[in-house]
């Protein structure tokens, strides 16, 4: 199948697009309709070998997960997603059956978060696999990760860790319950956008947002460091999620790594003004999920933990693809 | 280097954003203003060893030219480019300086075509270096390639086959004058999208309008089939590169040969009605560059073309990628 050929193919696995997409795929440029408000643009890849495995996500969930993790940053900004692109670098090991396997985790994303694949690109590459997203969202007030206040309350959405820990199990590290494996191999393969409590948060006035890609030390590393804030948290209020506490005794690691440093669980990290935090409180109860005070901000700079043994020093590790060359 | 230090290394080359770029990288995703108008939105990706080599493009004019041929699809849609993510995956042979050239190459390409870079991912691959670029545009009215309608004048910008004759050169093959040499690489290399021409186009009422990627037999057959007409061009008409005719003759191969099938000109080609045609010819003299009939459009399908021995059929082969594995 030549190019155009396998595209046409590909993009029928899509859903119909969005009313304001004037134009799908087909011709030297998707034409859409602009929203009133902002546009907030963002930008992701992925490599076979560096960033998945074949053992480790399905096509099918590598698809829904490489559009849902360019959703999240959407949902960072208190935006939420409209148009995106997909480029797809494949390797010769690649059969056309398994890129429509993508394209169908793709499509599943596409009709749950509400957006519109609208272009992409095929080239093949004697390299790794690569499927790059650049994703179009709105967002009427774009929240940034600069406006943390001292004084304002950090909070988090969620549960922390589970996409870590779903990591060990699916490359077959330690052995918790198989309920409590499929659950964690789940946060690993099938990150939820919070794009709803992220709309929430910008509408009650949160001062601040980011989502958990790097790990939630690094990103409030990178709140404190944008704000000019110190971020300060309790130990005891980390939102870890059951099934972490479960596997990390089995591995043997402290539950609160996986959920400091893990990356990946694709929450949304933030600080508020009290009321602005009362406001966001009474709106999540719309989702089901909740959103957990972690501490506060403080003059001064970096990110501290009180642990029973005093204050510990937060550093901004995590995962960083590119310095693990 | 980490990855954060080198995107703002990298991101430190570009020029001042656009005065629509609200906030540009370093956030979770950049935030800019929509225009009046429809939004147009691409992606292209290019990777080492099948779309170049190191030894036919230097790293300076390839991130010039994947902005560049990105620009060339708005161009082709009667727009304007605005914002592009650029993702690069790097591979281990790469060194940090060579992404600095690449970068001001993209740097140079934003100030000449008047969009910004407002985010990109950086991410490392043990296979060959791929750049990938998203862009959005404006444009007031799209034009598609299927509003081609029987009686429509065929036109084309500029000169065709110089960039196909160009590869040749920087691969080394036959040896036309050094003057022709130099001019036809830097075809391949520098190529100039059409904005000013485009936006003339969609000005003057063309029907349909396509670049020309993939080399001029493929775009014709595109217009034909997606207009349901037939094209029919002659031969004596192609605003073949003078250079390119000295470089065939060198070469042993049809000049004709390198205007239909080379591709990566990136000029326009498009059908017009004749008052639509004679408005796009008034309006080009301001650019100083060609705008050639080169035939019209009949009731019927595919493309032929007149030469000296009757009609011949011109069929979509071309530059073509992923069939070249």
């Amino acid at each position: 199948m030549d190019e155009f050929a396998l595209i046409r193919a590909l993009l029928e696995r899509l859903p119909a697009p969005r009313p304001d997409v004037v134009v799908a795929s087909g011709d030297d440029a998707a034409v859409v309709t602009p929203p009133r408000g902002q546009l907030v643009l963002t930008t992701d890849a992925l490599v076979e070998g560096v960033h998945f495995l074949e053992s480790t996500i399905t096509r099918h969930n590598l698809g829904y997960k490489s559009l849902a993790v360019s959703i999240s940053d959407i949902a960072a900004m208190g935006g939420e997603p409209l148009w995106a692109t997909v480029t797809l670098a494949v390797s010769p090991s690649w059969r056309e059956a398994e890129l429509a396997e993508l394209y169908d985790g793709l499509a599943e994303a596409c009709s749950e978060f509400g957006c519109s694949v609208v272009g992409g690109d095929v080239v093949s590459t004697p390299g790794p696999f690569t499927v790059s997203i650049a994703l179009v969202g709105k967002a009427e007030r774009p929240i940034l990760r600069s406006g943390a206040r001292p004084g304002d309350i950090l909070f988090v959405t969620g549960w922390l860790g589970g996409s870590a820990a779903g990591l060990d199990v699916l490359q077959g590290k330690h052995s918790a319950s198989p309920v409590t494996q499929a659950a964690l191999a789940r946060c690993h393969q099938r990150p939820t956008p919070r794009i709803g409590l992220g709309l929430a948060a910008a509408r009650a006035g949160v001062s601040a947002l980011n989502d958990v890609s790097d790990g939630l030390a690094s990103e409030l590393n990178e709140i404190a460091t944008a704000s000019g804030v110190r971020c300060v948290i309790a130990e005891n209020q980390l939102p870890i999620r059951p099934e972490v506490k479960e596997h990390a005794r089995f591995a043997g690691r402290s539950a609160v790594d996986y959920a400091l440093y893990g990356g990946e669980d694709y929450e949304l990290v933030g600080a508020a003004p009290h009321e602005a935090f009362a406001r966001l409180l009474a709106a999540a109860n719309l989702y089901n999920v909740p959103v957990t005070a972690i501490g506060r901000c403080e003059d001064g700079d970096g990110v501290v933990m009180r642990t029973a043994d005093g204050l510990e020093v937060v550093e901004a590790k995590g995962y960083n693809h590119f310095t693990s060359r």
